[in-house]
């Protein structure tokens, strides 16, 4: 589907994102369930067609919604510095996924809590997609503790931990509170890098 | 609804609870709007009119299935010994999260997947109930910074932290597999309170 963008001019894909925007608003406001084409085309001030001209089906929308952020996080990574130390790229990746959760918080929210409305198909390729983030970060938390740097003893549950810390955000981090999104990713970085404790653990 | 409980024979709370446990599976299994009275009663294996005695509403069935937990979890919090040090506190906290994913995998998944779809009043009192459980976790969060324990420079996003990478595991975590629930439960709790760094951090 992602494909597809290539074949739209620069107008079309502006009244496309904007049709995936106006839906990630009106599926966290009213629900998946309860939103239809004709609300999306009136949100966005188009007409039912046009919706349907790029997107078959409500699913294809929350599919896309989807895509489009996990797309956004697997650039960053795949494109950043390789001289980055171990720390200062698990760091971008805090701030990549906090700076989502302020520049697309519906989107976000919206996928986790109606992932499961998705048909089996598109469900298992946006699955795959996130599988494939996944392993990147995990493939640098297990070089780090080959290297030594981290002292992980499952390196998959650091994984996970990371993406616990980042992603459960979407339950409470509110853009344009009191900490900004870069501010928010540092202190939950240095909970997963240094840890809370004041001092060593006798445990 | 929990005051319902006390005047229940002992039949009737271990119906009511098959109900409960039923309904989770199978909202699991085919999601929340997709699951009618009919295939709640005939997983139980009772008739109809029992589950509406117990429950007038589906809504109320999902209210509950999250009730028990959170109470469970409350109970857990509030019986704990007071002279447990506050690192051996937060490690038991990992402990009980974690073992709920163990014991009521289905009843987790299904709260946070469908809590949207509960009316606002059942919502606002679930919503309640779960800042009450996360006011006790972050007062001993609190407290901790005060006596010197922990050195969390924004409390809440300390609590945030521990939710996210206790409450993700409903993502991630499937009950039997090489890893126990305790076992998960220290690996990310160690990750909490030392810290991923094999190093202190230069930053």
């Amino acid at each position: 589907m992602a494909r597809l963008d290539g074949a739209l001019t620069p107008g079309g894909l502006q009244r496309r994102n904007a049709i995936i925007n106006a839906a990630a608003q009106l599926f966290n406001e009213h629900g998946y369930h309860n939103t239809s084409t004709a609300q999306i085309a009136e949100r966005v001030g188009c007409a039912k067609a046009t919706v349907y001209h790029y997107f078959k089906k409500k699913p294809e929308i929350l599919f896309e919604i989807h895509d489009q952020w996990i797309e956004e996080l697997l650039t960053r990574v795949e494109e950043r510095d390789p001289g980055l130390s171990l720390e200062e790229f698990l760091r971008s990746v805090f701030r990549d996924i906090l700076h989502l959760m302020e520049s697309k918080s519906d989107n976000v929210r919206v996928f986790f809590e109606y992932y499961h409305e998705l048909p089996s198909d598109l469900r298992a390729t946006a699955v795959a997609k996130r599988d494939r983030y996944e392993a990147l970060i995990l493939n640098r938390i297990e070089h780090g503790v080959r290297t030594g740097e981290l002292k992980a003893r499952q390196p998959r549950i650091a994984a996970f931990a990371l993406f616990g810390m980042c992603n459960w955000a979407y339950q409470w981090y509110r853009p344009g509170r009191e900490l900004s999104d870069e501010q928010v990713a540092d202190e939950l970085f240095s909970i997963y890098f240094d840890g809370l404790g004041a001092a060593p653990s006798a445990g």
